[in-house]
């Protein structure tokens, strides 16, 4: 029997789009000869569909563009389609209205639903919001050229509790082990599993020790696509029974790949399997590209404009958005003020043509004297500090969404995930954008992108990637004035954000205790600045973004100072 | 049996304050001889927590902390105190890390835990990212004076289930039915329970019924003070079996109330019932004027800035601040630019000596100006437009934010509820700030709270209440021009966010079909302002704050436009 993965882009609330995108797969498929169609989780709304699921008119909408679909599909094939499900006894029994459904069509109409049962509300996810979990293990035969087949279904997270493989559990059910009970001859995973770095390296240690475990052939069917700040990779993949990779799909880009289940041995056969990304600089420049390009194209911009400051965030960011979006749909600004060293001008210069971008020179100064000129009254025998500088960065950022609003262009802001936790950037200046999409990328991992990029020809001016980082807000301005080394902060910015660990246990890990103290009092005051940030596309496992709670108004008790604002 | 009741205000994380706070209050009740003491849930760290839970540091300190507290506690009292509890078997079991539990503190240490069993997923809260729900009724036996009597403790939310009030059910079980059913002679609720309009009138219709349908007096104590964007309104209340209310202590206050137990007939006697405020409008006029200082003093900022444009928002934030901060800590800013009308500095002026708060003018055309030289090799050509529009609000963004950046002031933002839902304000504009003080107020409400304020003297000037609204970003600009009148609008907006009704819903109440689907268009659009926007002061049921969750890249199948951001 062959089997049809759909590793599909949709756009959160377009069904009707969403839809179209099943449907044409699907022709494909069947003019393929495949017998059952795979899609991911929630394929019809599009993943997160988060509140838009909170109005009773867009679940209804849902169900009747699943109705349509049902209807429209190939006869030879059936299909199962990710979507929500009402349901009917939420109120009567005290449960959630909705479930994570994936339903079952064919001969024109649903035949039945399966429902996800495993929930995640960690990190980005809040299933639990709107959703109530299956209680039962979802199961259904499918009879191909007079073989029937049991194939198990499962929902992305319902993969994701083998104690065996993490050494604990996150649920208390393991529904692959109750479909293997089942007697499945197959499992299918329905997901929309968002990217991190290194991800699918877990993806396929997890799925080929489940494969051998359960001795089940696994088929994993990835969402791909950027909605706001999650990357959808694909990367769609199935084992055989040993727990082979048998097939895998591209990573970051839309496929439709077949794979052919026998039925003597009851396994999967060998089929196309795309290469991983050499390394994990080239994994996440495409993510990357995805997520630009899929946040203008899905909020309808064409163009996108930039500041370029001659350092390697705005570099990376313009290399990037040239990627996605074509280099002439690129607009760099360069805004020198009197502080600007000339190398500045001339590196970001070199930058514009390499990358082949369109670029503009706007000089600040006028408006550095009109904003003195204005604050006279007030700030008259001040000394020049943070309020000067962030007015510069200010008014780069004003330009900035000026040019974007007057000619509807996306405005990317540039700064990285070590800034953005230390607050060494403006709120309202450069952190001004629709979208930042760096944010999640430390610096450490900014120089080594810029780098790969350079593989074969220079694309980020050497002198960029070379001379050490300056805000030049100031004469003679650099990072290392007011943050430890990059090596240093980033490795104590992982250990605090994404390990969890608390001061004594970083200080162990070989950093300063002042260092780690001043880092710590930093991340927790730089709080109010990110809660203002755009979205910020996610490569790693816990981002600034949808994932990251904060209080602001609070103490942390080993920052020991209020999160205070005073540095705004 | 005398119970003390502790409305506290607690500082989210500051353990040690948290701690202090209610060890001053058991001293107060000790010395008034109550027995009981009782605080709200999570009191010990503040509610809501949110991500602090995450680090396995923060649980230690807050366990630590207790154990502490405990020691510390007059010996003549038992104490009920909100704390997390670490789950042991979170991991062997796949349930979650911690548990919001009350201890039961007596003799020097903790005595046992009672562990929250329904625990909400919507509007703000997150309560199951954190917490494995308790799986069993909580009792415990206080004998005093040789009268034994048993005290069944809830939390919160498991108040909050009763499907006789409701008319459903939100959770499978009612723990208050357990309770009754285990013999309880009285139930006690600790709760962070924030605060919206009229709240109170339904919790004590909903306790008042849930006492007399299981013939047991109830004690509710709420927190009290500002996190974040939830206020909390404390109004704590008590309950006898008849379901009367017995005491109720103050509305956005701190408080120690005393209720009294009889054995016999086994209810609570009257105690002191404080009266609620005066209609919606005091209502909300206390909460806001608790959420700004609050913020302002967890935050550590002594004085406040703002911009006074001599329109309502502006003036009504103005009269909150000085309220909350006291008239002599509030910067207002007039920033006339060569469209601001005459009448607009002049109300403004009438507004500062009618508060008696600190004022400056500075005005802004030097720096229109300076941008526009600046603009002239991109803009020349085009049309006066949104661009340049936006440039004079981002310009007095700028100013107020420097002004807080120099000196340390908090900035208020001004924008009203209708406002952000149409995206009526400019983003790095007038939405510049560390608090948005009445983004969750609805425009008219702004009006209504500022008539209102003006019931004994008048503190807004009249002509601010009577003009038409006006941005004065072009000559002659009124918001009728761009918005449909603001009657309308509200309603529209309040079917829309808080009823989740579909387009065809709204319309049927009443409204043109065009203005709908224009309303519904902007809401769509401005998703991507709101994210960016400051933490605001929610007072309603469903704000644009923490638990609104939309996408921006998506397309709603009712706005029926992409939410694009051209007009950015």
């Amino acid at each position: 029997m062959k089997i049809a993965i759909a590793q599909l882009n949709p756009t959160v609330g377009d069904l009707a789009a969403n839809a179209e995108q099943i449907l044409a797969t699907a022709r494909q498929a069947a003019a393929a000869d495949a017998q059952l169609l795979l899609t991911p989780e929630l394929a019809l709304c599009g993943y997160p569909p988060r509140d838009l699921l909170l109005n009773p008119g867009f679940v209804m909408a849902t169900v009747q563009q699943l109705t349509q679909l049902a209807r429209d599909l190939p006869p030879s094939l059936v299909a199962l389609v990710g979507t929500v499900e009402a349901n009917p006894n939420a109120d009567a029994r005290g449960e959630k209205p909705l479930f994570n459904s994936i339903a079952q069509l064919a001969d024109g109409r649903v035949q039945q639903y399966f429902r996800k049962r495993l929930l995640p509300t960690y990190d980005v996810f809040d299933e639990d919001r709107y959703f109530e979990p299956g209680d039962r293990s979802n199961c259904f035969q499918l009879a191909v050229n007079a073989v029937a087949m049991t194939i198990g279904v499962t929902v992305c997270e319902d993969l994701w509790n083998d104690e065996e493989f993490w050494g604990k559990r996150s649920y208390e059910v393991n529904p692959l082990a109750d479909l293997a009970a089942a007697g499945a001859d197959l499992i299918v995973n329905l997901s929309a599993s968002p990217y991190s770095v290194g991800k699918q390296r877990l993806r396929e240690a997890m799925l080929s020790h489940a494969a051998r475990r359960f001795q089940q052939p696994i088929i994993y069917v990835n969402q791909v696509g950027g909605n706001d700040d999650l990357l959808f990779d694909g990367s769609s993949v199935a084992c055989n029974r040993a727990g082979e990779v048998v097939s895998r799909a591209a990573h970051c880009q839309p496929a439709l790949t077949l794979v052919e289940f026998d039925a003597t041995p009851r396994d999967l056969q060998l089929s196309a399997i795309a290469p991983r990304p050499e390394g994990d600089d080239a994994e996440i420049w495409a993510a990357l590209v995805l997520g630009v390009g899929d946040y203008a194209r899905k909020c309808g911009f064409r163009r996108a404009v930039l500041g370029l400051s001659g350092g390697i965030d705005s570099s990376l960011v313009a290399a990037i958005a040239a990627e996605a979006l074509g280099a002439e749909n690129v607009l760099g600004v360069l805004m020198p003020s009197p502080y600007s060293s000339d190398h500045s001008l001339a590196d970001a210069e070199a930058l514009v043509a390499n990358l082949g971008i369109r670029s503009q020179v706007l000089k600040i100064a006028p408006a550095m004297t009109a904003y003195d000129q204005i604050l006279e009254p007030l700030f008259a025998g001040t000394e020049f500090g943070v309020a000067e500088e962030n007015i510069q960065s200010r008014i780069r950022g004003n330009l900035l969404m000026a040019i974007a609003n007057k000619f509807g262009y996306l405005l990317l802001s540039t700064g990285n995930k070590s800034e953005m936790a230390v607050g060494y950037c403006t709120l309202y200046g450069d952190m001004n954008g629709g979208l930042a999409a760096i944010a999640d990328v430390p610096k450490t991992r900014v120089f080594s992108l810029c780098r790969w990029l350079n593989r074969d020809r220079e694309r980020i001016p050497a002198n960029v990637i070379t001379k050490p980082p300056s805000a030049e807000l100031r004469p003679d301005q650099l990072d290392s004035d007011s943050l430890p080394d990059y090596d240093s902060l980033d490795d104590i910015l992982e250990r605090l954000v994404a390990q969890r660990q608390a001061a004594n246990e970083i200080i162990a890990g070989g950093h300063h205790p002042e260092t780690v103290s001043r880092v710590l009092k930093l991340v927790a005051r730089a709080e109010f600045k990110r809660r203002q940030a755009p979205p910020g596309l996610k490569i790693t496992d816990r981002a600034f973004g949808t994932g990251w709670r904060m209080p602001i108004a609070c103490r942390h008790p080993e920052a020991k100072s209020p999160a205070a604002l005073v540095e705004l």
